[in-house]
Protein backbone atom coordinates (compact mmCIF):
# COMPACT_ATOMS: atom_id res chain seq x y z
CA UNK A 1 0.00 0.00 0.00
CA UNK A 2 1.78 3.37 -0.50
CA UNK A 3 2.11 5.32 2.35
CA UNK A 4 0.45 8.74 1.08
CA UNK A 5 -2.69 8.82 -1.12
CA UNK A 6 -2.89 12.51 -1.62
CA UNK A 7 -0.43 15.41 -2.15
CA UNK A 8 -1.04 19.33 -2.64
CA UNK A 9 1.86 21.46 -4.73
CA UNK A 10 0.96 25.25 -4.72
CA UNK A 11 2.49 27.16 -8.12
CA UNK A 12 2.23 30.47 -9.83
CA UNK A 13 1.93 30.58 -13.88
CA UNK A 14 4.63 31.73 -15.53
CA UNK A 15 4.07 33.84 -18.33
CA UNK A 16 5.32 31.92 -21.48
CA UNK A 17 2.73 28.98 -20.05
CA UNK A 18 -0.33 31.55 -21.58
CA UNK A 19 -1.52 32.05 -24.56
CA UNK A 20 -2.71 35.35 -26.68
CA UNK A 21 -6.28 34.86 -25.04
CA UNK A 22 -4.34 35.78 -21.85
CA UNK A 23 -4.59 32.15 -20.13
CA UNK A 24 -2.76 29.44 -19.64
CA UNK A 25 -2.68 26.85 -22.62
CA UNK A 26 -4.37 24.05 -22.57
CA UNK A 27 -1.66 21.46 -23.22
CA UNK A 28 0.13 23.06 -20.36
CA UNK A 29 -2.29 21.72 -17.67
CA UNK A 30 -0.64 18.03 -18.59
CA UNK A 31 3.09 19.78 -17.53
CA UNK A 32 0.83 21.09 -14.01
CA UNK A 33 -0.70 17.38 -13.78
CA UNK A 34 3.12 15.73 -14.38
CA UNK A 35 4.56 18.10 -12.03
CA UNK A 36 1.88 16.90 -9.25
CA UNK A 37 2.49 13.68 -9.79
CA UNK A 38 6.55 13.67 -9.37
CA UNK A 39 5.61 15.63 -6.02
CA UNK A 40 3.34 13.32 -5.10
CA UNK A 41 5.58 9.90 -5.70
CA UNK A 42 8.61 12.29 -4.06
CA UNK A 43 6.60 12.54 -0.82
CA UNK A 44 6.04 8.87 -0.84
CA UNK A 45 9.27 8.15 -0.75
CA UNK A 46 10.04 7.89 -3.81
CA UNK A 47 12.45 9.16 -7.06
CA UNK A 48 11.68 9.48 -10.29
CA UNK A 49 15.37 9.79 -12.12
CA UNK A 50 16.71 6.89 -9.38
CA UNK A 51 13.38 4.65 -11.14
CA UNK A 52 14.17 5.71 -14.34
CA UNK A 53 18.10 4.76 -14.08
CA UNK A 54 17.10 1.29 -12.97
CA UNK A 55 15.12 1.09 -16.24
CA UNK A 56 11.94 1.76 -15.87
CA UNK A 57 9.82 4.25 -17.09
CA UNK A 58 6.09 5.33 -16.51
CA UNK A 59 4.34 6.63 -20.11
CA UNK A 60 0.99 7.65 -19.94
CA UNK A 61 -1.52 5.70 -21.76
CA UNK A 62 -4.24 8.03 -21.61
CA UNK A 63 -4.76 11.43 -20.20
CA UNK A 64 -8.63 13.29 -19.87
CA UNK A 65 -8.51 16.59 -18.61
CA UNK A 66 -12.15 18.72 -18.07
CA UNK A 67 -11.58 22.51 -18.31
CA UNK A 68 -13.85 24.84 -16.46
CA UNK A 69 -12.19 28.00 -15.82
CA UNK A 70 -9.44 29.57 -16.92
CA UNK A 71 -5.59 30.53 -15.35
CA UNK A 72 -4.38 33.18 -15.88
CA UNK A 73 -0.63 34.35 -15.84
CA UNK A 74 0.73 35.50 -12.37
CA UNK A 75 -2.08 33.30 -10.91
CA UNK A 76 -1.27 31.30 -7.95
CA UNK A 77 -2.92 27.61 -8.37
CA UNK A 78 -3.02 24.90 -6.43
CA UNK A 79 -3.02 20.86 -7.56
CA UNK A 80 -3.97 18.24 -5.99
CA UNK A 81 -2.51 15.16 -7.10
CA UNK A 82 -4.63 11.41 -5.48
CA UNK A 83 -3.96 7.99 -6.59
CA UNK A 84 -6.92 6.53 -8.06
CA UNK A 85 -5.80 3.15 -8.97
CA UNK A 86 -2.75 1.22 -8.35
CA UNK A 87 -2.70 -2.41 -10.03
CA UNK A 88 0.01 -4.59 -11.63
CA UNK A 89 -0.71 -3.15 -15.18
CA UNK A 90 -1.16 0.66 -14.46
CA UNK A 91 -1.03 3.45 -12.24
CA UNK A 92 -4.38 5.90 -12.04
CA UNK A 93 -4.31 9.34 -10.43
CA UNK A 94 -6.96 12.26 -10.58
CA UNK A 95 -6.08 16.03 -10.04
CA UNK A 96 -8.06 18.62 -9.40
CA UNK A 97 -6.36 22.31 -10.22
CA UNK A 98 -8.07 25.47 -7.92
CA UNK A 99 -7.43 29.26 -7.78
CA UNK A 100 -8.62 29.84 -3.93
CA UNK A 101 -12.22 28.21 -3.73
CA UNK A 102 -12.07 28.20 -7.64
CA UNK A 103 -12.31 24.58 -9.49
CA UNK A 104 -10.59 24.99 -12.80
CA UNK A 105 -9.96 21.84 -13.98
CA UNK A 106 -10.16 17.84 -13.02
CA UNK A 107 -8.27 15.70 -14.74
CA UNK A 108 -7.05 11.87 -14.59
CA UNK A 109 -4.28 10.04 -16.38
CA UNK A 110 -3.40 6.13 -16.82
CA UNK A 111 0.78 5.33 -16.70
CA UNK A 112 1.52 2.05 -17.67
CA UNK A 113 5.19 0.73 -17.19
CA UNK A 114 7.38 -0.25 -19.82
CA UNK A 115 11.45 -1.16 -19.99
CA UNK A 116 13.58 0.89 -22.24
CA UNK A 117 12.95 -1.14 -25.03
CA UNK A 118 9.39 -0.17 -25.22
CA UNK A 119 7.66 -3.66 -23.06
CA UNK A 120 5.46 -3.70 -20.85
CA UNK A 121 6.47 -4.26 -17.35
CA UNK A 122 4.38 -5.05 -13.79
CA UNK A 123 4.60 -2.38 -11.38
CA UNK A 124 5.13 -3.42 -7.64
CA UNK A 125 6.56 -1.48 -5.08
CA UNK A 126 9.61 -2.86 -6.15
CA UNK A 127 9.54 -1.46 -9.24
CA UNK A 128 8.49 2.04 -7.51
CA UNK A 129 10.89 2.51 -4.65
CA UNK A 130 13.74 0.44 -5.87
CA UNK A 131 12.22 -1.96 -2.00
CA UNK A 132 9.05 -2.86 -0.70
CA UNK A 133 7.66 -0.48 1.31
CA UNK A 134 6.21 -1.46 5.10
CA UNK B 1 -23.16 22.55 -42.73
CA UNK B 2 -19.23 22.50 -42.93
CA UNK B 3 -17.68 22.83 -46.17
CA UNK B 4 -15.25 19.95 -45.58
CA UNK B 5 -14.98 17.46 -42.30
CA UNK B 6 -11.77 15.83 -42.37
CA UNK B 7 -7.83 17.24 -42.96
CA UNK B 8 -5.00 15.82 -43.29
CA UNK B 9 -1.65 17.07 -42.21
CA UNK B 10 1.97 15.62 -41.67
CA UNK B 11 4.83 16.85 -39.94
CA UNK B 12 8.46 15.84 -38.31
CA UNK B 13 8.64 15.68 -34.71
CA UNK B 14 11.22 18.65 -33.57
CA UNK B 15 14.11 17.95 -30.75
CA UNK B 16 12.91 19.54 -28.26
CA UNK B 17 9.42 18.02 -28.50
CA UNK B 18 10.99 14.40 -26.90
CA UNK B 19 11.28 13.66 -23.56
CA UNK B 20 14.25 12.09 -21.81
CA UNK B 21 12.85 8.95 -22.65
CA UNK B 22 13.35 9.51 -26.04
CA UNK B 23 9.62 10.24 -27.34
CA UNK B 24 6.88 12.77 -27.45
CA UNK B 25 6.42 14.48 -24.67
CA UNK B 26 2.54 13.64 -23.89
CA UNK B 27 2.02 17.48 -23.56
CA UNK B 28 2.56 17.92 -26.93
CA UNK B 29 0.32 15.57 -28.59
CA UNK B 30 -1.94 18.63 -27.49
CA UNK B 31 -0.15 21.29 -29.51
CA UNK B 32 -0.24 18.93 -32.25
CA UNK B 33 -4.22 17.97 -32.30
CA UNK B 34 -4.50 22.19 -32.37
CA UNK B 35 -2.47 22.57 -35.50
CA UNK B 36 -4.48 20.15 -36.81
CA UNK B 37 -7.71 21.73 -35.79
CA UNK B 38 -6.68 25.11 -36.88
CA UNK B 39 -5.67 23.15 -40.57
CA UNK B 40 -8.69 21.80 -41.21
CA UNK B 41 -10.27 25.11 -40.55
CA UNK B 42 -8.17 26.93 -42.57
CA UNK B 43 -9.30 24.49 -45.20
CA UNK B 44 -12.70 25.04 -44.65
CA UNK B 45 -12.34 28.28 -45.50
CA UNK B 46 -11.83 29.71 -41.92
CA UNK B 47 -9.04 32.31 -40.44
CA UNK B 48 -8.72 31.80 -36.99
CA UNK B 49 -6.83 35.05 -36.09
CA UNK B 50 -9.35 37.08 -38.03
CA UNK B 51 -12.12 35.24 -35.73
CA UNK B 52 -10.30 35.93 -32.74
CA UNK B 53 -9.72 39.73 -33.91
CA UNK B 54 -13.83 39.61 -33.76
CA UNK B 55 -14.30 38.97 -30.84
CA UNK B 56 -14.67 35.53 -31.15
CA UNK B 57 -12.61 32.92 -28.57
CA UNK B 58 -12.58 29.38 -28.94
CA UNK B 59 -11.89 27.53 -25.64
CA UNK B 60 -10.70 24.07 -25.19
CA UNK B 61 -13.79 22.71 -22.16
CA UNK B 62 -12.64 18.76 -22.53
CA UNK B 63 -9.49 17.05 -23.62
CA UNK B 64 -8.64 13.30 -23.74
CA UNK B 65 -6.61 11.23 -25.42
CA UNK B 66 -5.07 7.54 -25.71
CA UNK B 67 -1.65 7.28 -26.09
CA UNK B 68 -1.00 3.61 -27.81
CA UNK B 69 2.29 3.69 -28.92
CA UNK B 70 5.30 6.58 -28.87
CA UNK B 71 6.25 9.10 -31.68
CA UNK B 72 10.06 9.75 -31.45
CA UNK B 73 12.31 12.32 -32.55
CA UNK B 74 12.52 12.81 -36.38
CA UNK B 75 9.67 10.67 -37.22
CA UNK B 76 6.81 11.93 -39.68
CA UNK B 77 3.55 11.90 -38.38
CA UNK B 78 0.22 12.02 -39.99
CA UNK B 79 -2.33 13.62 -38.10
CA UNK B 80 -5.95 13.59 -39.21
CA UNK B 81 -8.37 15.97 -38.01
CA UNK B 82 -12.26 15.27 -38.36
CA UNK B 83 -15.38 17.46 -36.78
CA UNK B 84 -17.69 14.82 -34.62
CA UNK B 85 -20.07 17.15 -33.93
CA UNK B 86 -21.35 21.40 -34.22
CA UNK B 87 -23.96 22.17 -31.86
CA UNK B 88 -24.88 26.47 -31.25
CA UNK B 89 -23.21 25.34 -27.91
CA UNK B 90 -19.60 23.09 -28.92
CA UNK B 91 -17.35 22.43 -31.51
CA UNK B 92 -16.15 18.56 -31.02
CA UNK B 93 -13.44 17.10 -32.86
CA UNK B 94 -11.50 13.80 -33.36
CA UNK B 95 -7.98 12.67 -33.67
CA UNK B 96 -5.95 10.03 -35.36
CA UNK B 97 -2.03 10.45 -35.52
CA UNK B 98 -0.48 7.87 -37.21
CA UNK B 99 3.12 6.77 -38.30
CA UNK B 100 2.97 5.20 -41.71
CA UNK B 101 0.45 2.61 -40.85
CA UNK B 102 0.70 2.37 -37.04
CA UNK B 103 -1.80 4.15 -35.22
CA UNK B 104 0.04 6.35 -32.60
CA UNK B 105 -2.89 7.93 -30.54
CA UNK B 106 -6.85 8.53 -30.95
CA UNK B 107 -7.98 11.60 -29.32
CA UNK B 108 -11.17 14.03 -28.98
CA UNK B 109 -11.55 17.75 -27.60
CA UNK B 110 -14.49 19.82 -26.96
CA UNK B 111 -14.29 23.75 -27.83
CA UNK B 112 -16.69 26.44 -26.35
CA UNK B 113 -16.93 30.22 -27.91
CA UNK B 114 -16.45 33.29 -25.43
CA UNK B 115 -16.36 36.54 -25.94
CA UNK B 116 -13.10 38.38 -24.30
CA UNK B 117 -15.11 38.81 -21.35
CA UNK B 118 -15.20 34.82 -20.80
CA UNK B 119 -18.90 35.10 -21.10
CA UNK B 120 -20.17 32.01 -23.68
CA UNK B 121 -21.39 32.75 -26.86
CA UNK B 122 -23.25 30.68 -29.85
CA UNK B 123 -21.26 29.04 -32.54
CA UNK B 124 -22.53 30.20 -35.49
CA UNK B 125 -21.31 29.97 -39.68
CA UNK B 126 -21.18 33.55 -38.91
CA UNK B 127 -18.87 33.37 -35.92
CA UNK B 128 -16.77 30.54 -37.63
CA UNK B 129 -16.33 32.27 -40.97
CA UNK B 130 -17.46 35.17 -40.91
CA UNK B 131 -20.34 35.05 -43.03
CA UNK B 132 -22.83 32.10 -43.72
CA UNK B 133 -21.49 29.45 -45.85
CA UNK B 134 -24.03 28.43 -48.90
CA UNK C 1 16.15 54.24 -8.78
CA UNK C 2 14.83 50.90 -8.70
CA UNK C 3 14.38 49.95 -4.64
CA UNK C 4 15.87 46.44 -5.36
CA UNK C 5 18.74 45.11 -7.90
CA UNK C 6 18.91 41.82 -7.47
CA UNK C 7 16.85 38.83 -7.14
CA UNK C 8 16.99 34.83 -6.12
CA UNK C 9 14.83 32.20 -6.74
CA UNK C 10 14.61 28.49 -6.79
CA UNK C 11 12.88 26.33 -8.28
CA UNK C 12 12.91 22.33 -9.09
CA UNK C 13 13.44 21.49 -12.96
CA UNK C 14 10.27 19.51 -14.67
CA UNK C 15 10.34 16.58 -16.37
CA UNK C 16 9.01 17.85 -19.50
CA UNK C 17 11.89 20.41 -19.71
CA UNK C 18 14.24 18.08 -20.30
CA UNK C 19 15.13 16.87 -23.88
CA UNK C 20 15.90 12.64 -25.33
CA UNK C 21 19.88 13.70 -23.93
CA UNK C 22 18.41 13.92 -19.87
CA UNK C 23 19.15 17.86 -20.24
CA UNK C 24 17.01 21.17 -19.93
CA UNK C 25 16.62 21.99 -23.21
CA UNK C 26 18.59 25.34 -24.22
CA UNK C 27 15.01 26.98 -25.36
CA UNK C 28 14.00 26.38 -21.65
CA UNK C 29 16.60 28.70 -20.13
CA UNK C 30 15.22 31.79 -21.42
CA UNK C 31 11.65 30.82 -19.73
CA UNK C 32 13.71 30.60 -15.98
CA UNK C 33 14.84 33.60 -16.84
CA UNK C 34 12.00 35.17 -17.37
CA UNK C 35 10.80 33.98 -14.33
CA UNK C 36 13.20 35.10 -12.83
CA UNK C 37 13.14 38.81 -14.22
CA UNK C 38 9.42 38.51 -13.15
CA UNK C 39 9.93 38.07 -9.46
CA UNK C 40 12.74 40.74 -9.46
CA UNK C 41 10.03 42.74 -10.70
CA UNK C 42 7.84 42.04 -7.93
CA UNK C 43 10.18 41.84 -5.76
CA UNK C 44 10.61 45.75 -6.52
CA UNK C 45 6.64 46.21 -6.32
CA UNK C 46 5.85 45.66 -9.90
CA UNK C 47 3.22 44.17 -11.46
CA UNK C 48 3.88 42.94 -15.10
CA UNK C 49 0.09 41.87 -15.78
CA UNK C 50 -1.40 45.50 -14.03
CA UNK C 51 1.62 47.02 -16.69
CA UNK C 52 0.60 44.76 -19.69
CA UNK C 53 -3.34 46.28 -18.85
CA UNK C 54 -2.05 49.47 -18.64
CA UNK C 55 -0.80 49.32 -22.17
CA UNK C 56 3.11 48.52 -21.90
CA UNK C 57 4.35 45.48 -22.92
CA UNK C 58 8.22 44.79 -22.50
CA UNK C 59 9.39 42.87 -25.37
CA UNK C 60 13.14 41.00 -25.71
CA UNK C 61 15.19 42.71 -28.22
CA UNK C 62 18.41 40.63 -27.30
CA UNK C 63 18.78 37.32 -25.60
CA UNK C 64 22.09 35.72 -24.94
CA UNK C 65 23.25 32.82 -23.25
CA UNK C 66 26.79 31.20 -22.07
CA UNK C 67 25.33 27.19 -21.37
CA UNK C 68 28.69 26.26 -19.02
CA UNK C 69 26.94 22.79 -17.67
CA UNK C 70 24.19 21.06 -17.77
CA UNK C 71 21.08 21.00 -15.98
CA UNK C 72 18.59 18.44 -15.05
CA UNK C 73 15.53 16.47 -14.21
CA UNK C 74 14.93 17.39 -10.48
CA UNK C 75 17.89 19.36 -9.94
CA UNK C 76 16.97 22.12 -8.18
CA UNK C 77 18.30 25.51 -9.27
CA UNK C 78 19.21 28.79 -8.16
CA UNK C 79 18.27 32.09 -10.24
CA UNK C 80 19.84 35.30 -9.77
CA UNK C 81 18.89 38.49 -11.96
CA UNK C 82 20.32 41.45 -11.81
CA UNK C 83 19.19 44.80 -13.49
CA UNK C 84 22.04 45.55 -15.09
CA UNK C 85 21.20 48.81 -16.48
CA UNK C 86 18.16 50.77 -17.19
CA UNK C 87 17.60 53.23 -19.40
CA UNK C 88 14.06 55.22 -21.08
CA UNK C 89 15.13 53.24 -24.55
CA UNK C 90 16.36 49.57 -22.91
CA UNK C 91 16.45 47.63 -19.61
CA UNK C 92 18.93 45.29 -19.38
CA UNK C 93 19.24 42.25 -16.96
CA UNK C 94 21.87 39.67 -16.06
CA UNK C 95 21.10 35.89 -14.85
CA UNK C 96 23.31 33.20 -12.98
CA UNK C 97 21.73 29.68 -12.91
CA UNK C 98 22.97 27.86 -10.48
CA UNK C 99 23.07 24.04 -8.75
CA UNK C 100 24.89 24.72 -5.29
CA UNK C 101 28.14 26.37 -6.20
CA UNK C 102 28.13 25.43 -9.66
CA UNK C 103 27.64 27.70 -12.00
CA UNK C 104 25.10 26.00 -14.99
CA UNK C 105 24.93 29.39 -17.23
CA UNK C 106 25.33 32.91 -17.81
CA UNK C 107 22.78 34.98 -19.24
CA UNK C 108 21.86 39.22 -20.58
CA UNK C 109 18.42 39.99 -21.74
CA UNK C 110 17.76 43.23 -23.31
CA UNK C 111 14.37 44.69 -23.10
CA UNK C 112 12.41 47.50 -24.56
CA UNK C 113 9.21 48.87 -24.22
CA UNK C 114 5.98 49.27 -26.72
CA UNK C 115 2.58 50.00 -27.10
CA UNK C 116 -0.21 47.57 -28.34
CA UNK C 117 0.55 49.10 -31.88
CA UNK C 118 3.91 48.09 -31.52
CA UNK C 119 5.24 51.50 -31.19
CA UNK C 120 8.36 52.15 -29.04
CA UNK C 121 7.51 53.63 -25.71
CA UNK C 122 9.97 55.62 -23.17
CA UNK C 123 10.48 53.45 -19.89
CA UNK C 124 10.19 55.35 -17.05
CA UNK C 125 9.02 54.52 -13.62
CA UNK C 126 5.56 55.74 -14.33
CA UNK C 127 5.72 52.69 -16.66
CA UNK C 128 7.42 50.39 -14.98
CA UNK C 129 5.14 50.99 -11.80
CA UNK C 130 2.25 52.98 -12.08
CA UNK C 131 3.78 55.28 -10.23
CA UNK C 132 7.02 57.38 -9.58
CA UNK C 133 9.27 55.52 -6.80
CA UNK C 134 10.58 58.09 -3.89
CA UNK D 1 33.96 20.41 -46.09
CA UNK D 2 31.09 20.03 -45.57
CA UNK D 3 28.77 19.91 -48.69
CA UNK D 4 25.93 22.34 -48.15
CA UNK D 5 26.51 25.33 -46.42
CA UNK D 6 23.35 26.96 -46.04
CA UNK D 7 19.40 25.48 -45.72
CA UNK D 8 16.15 26.91 -45.99
CA UNK D 9 13.38 26.23 -44.40
CA UNK D 10 9.78 27.65 -44.43
CA UNK D 11 6.88 26.76 -41.83
CA UNK D 12 4.12 28.30 -40.29
CA UNK D 13 3.53 29.60 -35.98
CA UNK D 14 1.58 27.34 -34.13
CA UNK D 15 -0.92 29.27 -31.74
CA UNK D 16 0.39 27.47 -28.64
CA UNK D 17 3.82 29.11 -29.55
CA UNK D 18 2.35 32.44 -29.09
CA UNK D 19 2.17 34.54 -25.98
CA UNK D 20 -0.35 36.67 -24.36
CA UNK D 21 0.85 39.64 -26.55
CA UNK D 22 0.27 37.85 -29.43
CA UNK D 23 3.43 37.36 -30.67
CA UNK D 24 5.50 34.56 -30.66
CA UNK D 25 7.35 33.92 -27.39
CA UNK D 26 11.05 34.73 -27.48
CA UNK D 27 12.12 31.14 -26.21
CA UNK D 28 10.46 29.62 -28.85
CA UNK D 29 12.86 31.13 -31.51
CA UNK D 30 15.63 28.80 -30.39
CA UNK D 31 13.20 25.83 -30.64
CA UNK D 32 12.80 27.19 -34.39
CA UNK D 33 16.74 27.53 -34.88
CA UNK D 34 17.21 24.29 -33.60
CA UNK D 35 14.59 22.73 -36.18
CA UNK D 36 17.00 24.90 -38.75
CA UNK D 37 20.27 23.51 -37.50
CA UNK D 38 18.71 19.91 -37.75
CA UNK D 39 17.11 20.55 -41.53
CA UNK D 40 20.40 21.44 -42.64
CA UNK D 41 22.18 18.61 -41.43
CA UNK D 42 19.59 16.55 -42.97
CA UNK D 43 20.15 18.15 -46.08
CA UNK D 44 23.96 17.85 -45.89
CA UNK D 45 23.10 13.80 -45.67
CA UNK D 46 23.52 13.63 -41.72
CA UNK D 47 21.43 11.88 -39.65
CA UNK D 48 20.80 13.51 -35.84
CA UNK D 49 19.39 10.48 -34.23
CA UNK D 50 21.57 8.33 -35.68
CA UNK D 51 24.63 10.44 -34.62
CA UNK D 52 22.67 10.10 -30.72
CA UNK D 53 22.30 6.48 -31.08
CA UNK D 54 26.33 6.18 -31.91
CA UNK D 55 27.02 8.13 -28.77
CA UNK D 56 27.98 11.50 -29.91
CA UNK D 57 25.24 14.42 -28.38
CA UNK D 58 26.03 17.73 -30.07
CA UNK D 59 24.95 20.43 -26.99
CA UNK D 60 24.66 24.15 -26.99
CA UNK D 61 27.65 26.40 -25.45
CA UNK D 62 26.16 29.65 -25.78
CA UNK D 63 23.02 30.94 -28.24
CA UNK D 64 22.15 34.70 -29.17
CA UNK D 65 19.45 36.58 -30.64
CA UNK D 66 18.54 39.25 -32.00
CA UNK D 67 15.04 40.34 -32.20
CA UNK D 68 14.35 42.84 -34.94
CA UNK D 69 10.01 42.52 -35.57
CA UNK D 70 7.80 40.39 -33.77
CA UNK D 71 6.19 37.06 -35.32
CA UNK D 72 2.71 36.55 -34.99
CA UNK D 73 0.56 33.02 -34.80
CA UNK D 74 -0.19 31.78 -38.15
CA UNK D 75 2.33 34.21 -39.98
CA UNK D 76 4.54 31.66 -42.61
CA UNK D 77 8.37 32.39 -41.44
CA UNK D 78 11.41 31.71 -43.72
CA UNK D 79 13.94 30.45 -41.59
CA UNK D 80 17.91 30.62 -43.37
CA UNK D 81 20.52 28.07 -41.18
CA UNK D 82 24.17 29.15 -42.31
CA UNK D 83 27.32 27.23 -40.94
CA UNK D 84 29.67 29.80 -39.56
CA UNK D 85 32.58 27.94 -38.69
CA UNK D 86 33.28 24.29 -38.09
CA UNK D 87 36.49 23.06 -35.91
CA UNK D 88 37.31 20.34 -34.18
CA UNK D 89 35.91 21.93 -31.01
CA UNK D 90 32.92 23.23 -32.13
CA UNK D 91 30.18 23.96 -34.48
CA UNK D 92 28.97 28.11 -35.28
CA UNK D 93 25.42 28.52 -36.56
CA UNK D 94 23.82 31.51 -38.22
CA UNK D 95 20.32 32.04 -38.99
CA UNK D 96 17.87 34.67 -40.17
CA UNK D 97 14.33 34.61 -39.80
CA UNK D 98 12.25 36.22 -42.24
CA UNK D 99 8.43 37.13 -42.94
CA UNK D 100 8.41 37.96 -47.02
CA UNK D 101 11.06 40.44 -47.36
CA UNK D 102 10.72 41.34 -43.55
CA UNK D 103 14.13 40.25 -41.31
CA UNK D 104 12.87 39.28 -38.21
CA UNK D 105 15.38 38.10 -35.96
CA UNK D 106 19.08 37.00 -36.27
CA UNK D 107 20.93 34.39 -34.40
CA UNK D 108 24.46 32.61 -33.75
CA UNK D 109 24.70 29.31 -31.86
CA UNK D 110 27.82 27.66 -30.32
CA UNK D 111 27.81 23.79 -30.55
CA UNK D 112 30.23 21.05 -29.09
CA UNK D 113 30.42 17.72 -29.02
CA UNK D 114 29.93 15.34 -25.73
CA UNK D 115 29.90 11.98 -24.80
CA UNK D 116 26.90 10.37 -22.66
CA UNK D 117 29.23 11.06 -19.75
CA UNK D 118 29.63 14.56 -20.69
CA UNK D 119 33.12 14.12 -21.74
CA UNK D 120 33.55 17.10 -24.33
CA UNK D 121 34.66 14.89 -28.00
CA UNK D 122 36.58 16.13 -30.99
CA UNK D 123 34.08 17.29 -34.24
CA UNK D 124 35.16 15.42 -37.33
CA UNK D 125 33.13 14.28 -40.48
CA UNK D 126 33.10 10.50 -38.95
CA UNK D 127 31.18 12.10 -35.68
CA UNK D 128 28.33 14.40 -37.76
CA UNK D 129 28.03 11.91 -41.00
CA UNK D 130 29.20 8.33 -39.67
CA UNK D 131 31.70 8.22 -42.79
CA UNK D 132 34.35 10.75 -43.86
CA UNK D 133 32.73 12.83 -47.16
CA UNK D 134 34.74 12.94 -49.77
Amino acid sequence: MLPIEAHDISFRVRYGETDPMGIVHHAQYFAYFEMGRMELFRAQGGDYRDMEARGYLMVIVRAECDFKKPARFDDVLMLRTRVLKLSPAKLEHEYTLSRGQELLARARTVLACITRDGQVQRISEEVLFGQATV
